[in-house]
């Protein structure tokens, strides 16, 4: 049964509409018998349903025409589950390992089928608000992002091919647009939306909005983030799209995906890693001090960004005489040319990864873009204690500020992380 | 009549189709009993007809599937028409003075039929090896690119519009890769497109190819032109693109515009410049030493980017509380701020043409990428004495290398002006 138009599902609508989908059904053994359906959208934009029988088990996530949390009167494109579709594939395409396998995708339902995350899989954010240890973390993310990035970037292919992936996702501008509100706009001017823990930090919103050095650096950024189209990112790569497990790292929600700087999503994942540092204080009490979480924090960020790098370049080594037009061999493959290249590309990326972190940062938690349910950022919302958590934004937010002016300045990874441990 | 599909026309088929086509016919008085046509295509890739009455003139512009110099062998798809038309009828929306009108566009036949550009205009660059002077081409070629790349910009539009186009220019991609080829890629390595004023400059060119710092800098100038969609650019902004009177400058042939860098328009504009500055010692003679028309054209170049400069940053002022959104009024509307993101915008922009200028000079001459009829530069190749070329050549060559290498340290256009005057 294909539905002749967009309808909204519900646990029952939904039986029927897997029944006659059979790249759905089969998933299930075709068996309807026991089937359990679960609903466990966060109450954010969408709904998810989880199905599972005897037979098998996949997750549906279906895309409004609106803001679900809101209602109709915050209309948002459900084009958006066709880019998170696509977005998945191309992503799973080229790094299998993290990217759940899409199923199924109806574009007129704005529905997408794909893998069931089983249990122990939790959203990341909330591993490390519990303080768990993911020994396989940087591993996994710095391998995501090193493969989509560079198989989605002219490292990799032609620009025929890049042309016409860019022009595709310019589609997903809704989206890209919420980004550009919430992340390079709203912290910087008085609006609605934001929100920080009042009074305690009043002054450092007003102080952000009144920092023409941090509104200039931040206006870069963003040109950067709408006119540069090096790489298909996730667009949206916090410590709330990832789902983890002792031994498994999943990336899941790219519905904000578009061809942009590589180092937004490098940045993000970054970024919320410090946020989650900072967050650790609040968080500590007499059984558990943190203090080795929070070691183990930064060594994870360390090494994420140092095994990005090296993944990264071991791509494009690997790939140096492909189809990639950016760099073409006949002028490039000369081993010292090669090395200088490579450095140079590396370290804009980092500074880009720097700023884009710092932004996303200052957005996340202070002046967070928020209505209940959007964009929760638990690491401190979880703090219950409002002078302590504010201590800790503060800090938090100062380092951020820093950052996004001073990025040009730092080296390499270790020395941004080596201030972040003396900040506290 | 419409034909339903592409035919190359000739003088007589022109005429069937100009009478079945109202909005040609019209533009002769419907009168087509004293018609002359004669076709005036440079010889390049294209067709181009003058065809004029007693009651009307108009120029048609045909693209053929292929190279039209070269043949079938050499294909090159004729939808550049529709590029060039939309760029035309945009860059006429805003900048009506110095574009040539387009009366009718039929995408079937690749045909643009627009003003006929009467005498006595010429080509500018024909004019500059004449050693006319022009005294409105920087006024007017300020203002063409003022107002065509402001207006296009996220200074002047939403995102949404933003990437509505970037998607469609997206289109041209077979035109962007041409350049991507000749002129960042083809100077910096061996390949049978390139020709230089041989022997004299094989140590030169060699040193080009060996040059890497050079193709370092050359590697960051490619990424932003394929990468950064800042604004609706002409693609082709030499001298050979520009039709001038003493009163009248027109700028013609956007066959390759999509949205890059503005940096690329003022860097070949300005580059364009520099180049026949070089040149003029070989076209000296005992009757004109061609001093004070040197003196013009660095005069001109400099006025160029001050008036550019100028006009850029008043069609900000006059639009900062437009729907651009790249720097929102909420945020950026206090003076100081303004001015220092307005500063930044333009050192970085200036750098930016320096850079591309830069690159188009090395690309131009040396080791231009040239078949007979294609890219001609007459400048250097109507002096006859090679030797005495090759000197010319070689300062200018060395001057580009310099400059896209060290452009980051000029600080405006006169320190280059003055430098070039030393140079000489």
């Amino acid at each position: 049964m294909a539905f002749a138009e967009f309808r909204p599902l519900d646990e029952k609508s939904l039986v029927e509409y897997i029944k006659y989908t059979p790249a759905l059904a089969s998933k299930l053994g075709d068996k309807f018998d026991d089937l359990k359906i679960r609903e466990v959208g966060d109450g954010n934009l969408n709904f998810v349903f989880i199905v599972a029988g005897s037979g098998g088990s996949f997750v549906i996530k279906q895309a409004l025409p609106y803001v679900r949390c809101i209602g109709e009167s915050w209309p948002m494109t459900k084009e958006r589950a066709y880019f998170e579709a696509v977005a998945l594939k191309e992503q799973g395409h080229w790094c299998p390992g993290h990217v759940p396998e899409v199923y199924h995708f109806d574009r007129t339902m704005s529905l997408i089928g794909m893998r069931y995350l089983e249990p122990p899989h939790i959203i990341l954010r909330k591993g490390l608000i519990a303080g768990i240890e993911y020994p396989l973390l940087a591993e996994h993310m710095s391998e995501f992002m090193a493969r989509t990035l560079f198989c989605t970037s002219l490292l990799y292919h032609s620009t025929t091919e890049h042309k016409r992936a860019v022009a595709e996702f310019c589609g997903n501008v809704e989206l890209c647009r919420l980004t550009e509100q919430v992340v390079f706009s709203d912290p910087y001017k008085v609006s609605k939306y934001n929100r920080w823990t009042s009074p305690y930090l009043d002054a450092d919103a007003e102080a952000v909005r009144e920092d023409n050095d941090l509104k200039l650096e931040i206006a870069e950024l963003k040109s950067m983030f709408c006119e540069r189209a090096q790489a298909l990112i996730h667009g949206d790569l916090h410590t709330g799209s990832v789902m983890v497990t002792r031994d498994s790292t999943q990336v899941i929600d790219p519905e904000f995906a578009f061809y942009g700087p590589m180092g937004f999503d490098v940045g993000a994942f970054l970024g919320n890693l410090f946020l989650s540092f900072f967050s650790q204080d609040g968080h500590a009490n007499q059984g558990n001090d943190r203090k080795a979480y929070k070691e183990w924090i930064l060594q994870t960020t360390e090494e994420t960004w140092n095994l990005f790098q090296q993944k990264f370049v071991n791509l494009w080594n690997e790939h140096k005489n492909g189809s990639g037009e950016a760099y073409l061999p006949a002028i490039y493959n000369n081993d010292v040319l090669l090395e200088l290249v490579q450095r140079k590309f590396m370290k804009d990326l980092f500074h880009d990864s720097l700023g884009f972190g710092a932004a996303k940062m200052i957005r996340c938690d202070w002046m967070m873009w928020r209505i209940v349910g959007i964009a929760h950022v638990e690491d401190f919302e979880s703090i219950t204690d409002a002078g302590k958590r504010a201590d800790c934004e503060r800090r938090a937010l100062n380092f951020a500020r820093m950052l996004l002016k001073e990025r040009q300045k730092f080296e390499g990874i270790s020395e941004v992380v080596s201030l972040v441990r003396k900040l506290n």
